[in-house]
């Protein structure tokens, strides 16, 4: 068996930090985290883990009347002694690997103490894992990193070292909660809930120590399919009985339990619908039933028709999650999360915001992304999504000087804030995540999570810095195969965020029509003389409406719409001019030939790094460069081919459209 | 559970010679099975099985110096005694089961003595059953009936009662010869020759007395996956060695073993050329150890490149078998059958004949028809496919006063013939084939492979007065219903021969690029000009050229081209003018909407039988019809959206098109 890869934790990110005298003060499960971590890397480097004496790095866990936070932690440098302060594990535990990062600089000069603080209170990742392979959507849904690590064998695997190695990993970026499975529950799955609680007793034992608490996702109809009730109307007091009964349970066994996380009403799954009652009736029964412990509920916005007629252009899944939810704004009780896709449709490689994070002023709001690369080439392309959710995050839905989407979601806005969710990369995969290049995305976000101000090559370089060391020739190379990778997936996809155009049902490689006549609401509309789907509220699905000023101006006008975002507001000719200055179909050219060959050009940047990274991580990434190559060629010529048969307008360049 | 459905033989189709006095001599199994039949009908309605004494009906199989072929009768009546001679059993199983569909009329008047003979020497049925259940095709590959009738939980099913009366219903139309595994070889499967030996014997216990011999799937790759052999080369003599003795064990544990059937160098399937040999020394390897017992080999010709690129409009699947298999005529043993699909790409609602069939005058040939409907339907909608297999056997490849299809398939032409095989459509569906009105397909496939030249019409009508009486409305609703079905089907479905527009993989409902930029070599050239397929040897594959005279020129020229391949043959502009007197694109909207309100037509017809037929019968008809009505109206929507979308140009008459 291929060794696990040891991702931005290598022994070499702690050389600075192990060959360093060390004291550590404090006492709790994450503190003798951060003991133990020391430990190691003074073992592997020469320094000395010590109770006394001199020392050049102090870790204290202490209570502080200043401080409340107990993920903050304050760090500086007097003498020759580095300070880093907590009141709480998870603060040290975060300055601890603040200081990793740091390396050999957090040891010289002189520096005041700062204070670092989590700028989300919420830095979630869920993961999509089954405890049973499904027959179609196999053990993780949209996984493509192997199994799932917590699960084998239609149980919790007796064997957790993979999910250590992985809390310790995110325990370093700041994650602080884990969703143990899909919120898509199966019938073992919803188990998990009741009797077979004991093993998310062994995974939440896991997480413990690094800071992490742990959530189930359940399901709707467990009253009915658990608890042999004849409903599961929200509304009905046996079934609020059972929820709290069946939570009472869970924290009996699980005292740090964080909460559930449901996906109610939505591609079939079940809700408060069948009884008549809104989301709001829903995610509060849960919550009353948490509340009493603490938990919080984070309640999926993810609601559409998925009976969609294609004929209809009328009815609109952007829409949707608005449409639900925006008037249920101030219903939901204070532990429910209402968790918000950032884009209206579906994780694609380009869309607005979601307008619902705007519209719900008094509801806890969490904002959901997608480090798993559904959409966005399934951990076989380079697509470093970090710069995607910069952007999300730093929309400014009401204009410039008012509030981001991080503010909102960190509660700075208006309501609390419910934090940033993500749906986890990882699997038993040697390398955690398919691509070893994936694993930025996983590093990014909980990066991003902590503070969303931070420039994302800057995140990328720590990363690259953690995994590869110092290697400037590394460093340049993998800068220039990732920096801009996600432009360039965009610019070899579906043109000017029109979106899909992938296979059906696996969601990768091209499509153009695969999903154009479907039930599931994404449709482009070319046809002969143009393409893109009307969202304005003059003529189309009045979706544009739903932005507050000044985008919903912004995007209403084809005048003012940003050109990355032109197709997805606005149906025009293929003779339309870009603000660019180029017209729709010879856009989609342009951007398929230069993707295409962009991909080429990250090909032979990575070949010049052979024998200067690990020989398997070289040969698994040029491997998947060729495929991704080969697919993005794929989409270049299906894509071209597609319009130029439509629309009949020649190449302006002449190049080779089949 | 519900009981199965007796199909065409329900006690009422016997009340004829039910309630006679008969007389059956001879001996033998089959024998044996017509004496129990005579038995069982006579209990049934008040007639009796003597053994001496004046009798109504004699059915006597004995020797006959002026009779070679067993599967023979002859049938007369003189004074007030029916008899029927044969010199074997199934020829007088044939006879008995002539004068049950004869009814009243068989004991009427005076008719002279009678020789009826089958046309085709093979009537065969290939199984696509799996023992165990595939993960992506399930138990049956392309079956719409539910599991296998021969396998379940891995293994030959321990109560083969369902088998018993599936051979019983073969029989009953003159099948002979059964394959009893998938030709898409897995596993499992695979040690139906070797170590599950002792299944096939039990299953071929159940076929013998029907007069059927029973056929394996074998894999080319047997010698090593089965043998431990370091290679399957066709030349090596150790694989000779093992193939001869595999087969022999065989034989001497069912010695009418019939042979194998072969899918080699096919969609994945091994084959030689992994050593560099053709397919006559393939096929010749087995063909040799199959000799000495009177076995043969079944060698598929469906062959062809399913890694095409779609952007090379030079590569052209339909020409794929010629080219591989025309040039090894007179290389294969005379026991080899070189069994070929009817149409040259892949059981289409409409695809001209495959030009194979006349070119190789030194091979066995036989024809293959795919009973299930893959293509057609999915046994959900009815598409009574007897008028398409009789055009396809009608065929004359040389012209007027020329062979037929069916003569060359019956060794009528040049060389011997190979027969006539089919793709069974039954699985443990209660109504054997999923839509009742489907088992019609396989009773008259069996009819028409007994003679070719039987109308469409009167097979059905045979059919509907088997299963449901005599009732004149209800046979007048089943002719409305279904007499027409296929070319329904073909109307809404996609238009003048250029096929696929299915949903990749299920092959169900519509997409009309579905497979346009697949690997699979379907394609229609859709643009905004025009759409069609150029297969002249002018401009085009070449394909054309494939057939003899006087249809080489037919086809190559638009002017000649029959409407209905139209698109097969020629990418012709949307105003293109047809024979009908219509454009290509009003033909378009025309006939899609035709097709639709057609099945609408039959809903309403349907419902008129109420009451006149079995309630389950009548429920699960209703059903499909409504089921059949949403997927043609998506149909017609979706080509005709996609074509006004693409052409521009507006339907005539104004009709609503999406």
């Amino acid at each position: 068996m291929i060794g696990v890869h040891p991702a931005w934790l290598p022994a070499s990110a702690f050389r600075a930090i192990g060959s360093r005298r060390t004291r550590v003060l404090g006492e709790g499960p994450v503190v003798a985290t951060v003991r133990g971590e020391i430990g190691a890397a003074a073992a592997e480097h020469g320094g000395a883990l010590v109770d006394d004496g001199p020392v050049d790095l102090e870790l204290v866990c202490a209570p502080d009347a200043g401080e409340t936070d107990p993920e903050a932690f304050v760090v500086g440098r007097a003498g020759t002694t580095t300070v880093v302060r907590a009141v709480d594990g998870p603060g040290l535990l975060y300055g601890f690997h603040h200081v990793v990062r740091l390396g050999e600089s957090a040891f010289a000069g002189e520096a005041p103490p700062k204070r670092h603080a989590p700028r989300q209170p919420v830095r979630m990742l869920d993961h999509w894992d089954n405890v049973d392979v499904h027959p179609v959507m196999g053990q993780v849904e949209r996984g493509y990193a192997g199994g799932s690590i917590f699960y084998a064998d239609g149980a919790v695997r007796a064997d957790l070292s993979r999910t250590r190695a992985y809390a310790r990993l995110l325990g370093s970026i700041g994650v602080n909660r884990v969703g143990l499975n899909n919120v898509n529950v199966h019938r073992t799955e919803a188990r998990l809930l009741t009797d077979l609680l004991p093993e998310v007793v062994r995974l939440a034992e896991v997480f413990r120590p690094h800071g992490i608490r742990v959530h189930l996702s359940v399901s709707f109809a467990a009253p009915i399919t658990l608890g042999g009730l004849p409903t599961a109307d929200p509304l009905d007091p046996a079934v609020r009985d059972w929820w709290a009964r069946t939570t009472a349970r869970v924290y009996a066994a699980v005292p740090d339990f964080g909460g559930y996380v449901v996906k109610a009403d939505s591609e079939g799954q079940p809700g408060p619908f069948a009884y008549g009652r809104d989301h709001a009736d829903g995610a509060n029964v849960l919550a009353r039933a948490l509340a009493p412990f603490g938990g919080t509920v984070f309640w999926r916005a993810f609601v559409y028709d998925h009976h969609q007629d294609w004929r209809d252009r009328s009815t609109d899944r952007a829409r949707a999650a608005y449409d639900h939810f925006a008037p249920l704004d101030g219903a939901f009780d204070p532990n429910v999360v209402l968790q918000v896709k950032a884009g209206p449709v579906d994780f694609q490689v380009r869309e607005p915001l979601s307008p619902v994070i705007a519209a719900m002023p008094r509801t806890r709001l969490a904002v959901e992304l997608q480090v798993t690369q559904e959409y966005t080439g399934q951990q076989k392309h380079v697509c470093h999504l970090v710069p995607q959710w910069r952007e999300m995050l730093g929309f400014r839905p009401w204009g410039d000087d008012r509030p981001t989407v991080a503010d909102i979601a960190a509660g700075r806005a208006a309501a609390p804030g419910g934090g940033v969710v993500a749906v986890s990369n990882v699997g038993d995969d040697p390398f955690w995540t398919g691509h070893p290049l994936a694993q930025a995305n996983l590093f990014g976000f909980g990066r991003l999570a902590w503070d969303d101000r931070v420039a994302s090559e800057a995140v990328l370089d720590e990363w690259i810095g953690l995994t590869f060391g110092e290697t400037t020739a590394v460093r340049e190379a993998l800068h220039e195969v990732m920096g801009g990778s996600w432009l360039t997936y965009e610019r070899y996809t579906a043109p000017l965020g029109v979106g899909f155009m992938v296979n059906p049902g696996d969601h990768y490689g091209p499509s153009v029509d695969g999903y154009e006549y479907s039930r599931w609401g994404t449709y482009h509309f070319a046809d002969r003389d143009g393409v893109g789907v009307d969202r304005t509220r003059a003529t189309g699905t009045g979706f544009a409406g739903q932005f507050p000023q000044p985008w919903r101006e912004v995007y209403e006008s084809v005048e003012t719409c940003p050109d990355e975002l032109l197709l997805f507001f606005h149906h025009v000719p293929y003779g339309h001019v870009l603000h660019s200055g180029t017209t729709v179909i010879q856009h989609i050219y342009d951007t398929h030939f230069a993707g295409r060959d962009e991909v080429a050009r990250m090909a032979d940047t990575w070949a010049k790094v052979e024998g200067h990274v690990p020989s398997e991580v070289y040969e698994r990434v040029a491997a998947l460069l060729a495929e991704q190559l080969r697919c993005a060629t794929e989409w270049r010529d299906q894509v071209n081919t597609y319009f130029w048969r439509k629309s009949g307008v020649p190449d302006a360049r002449a190049r080779t459209i089949h």
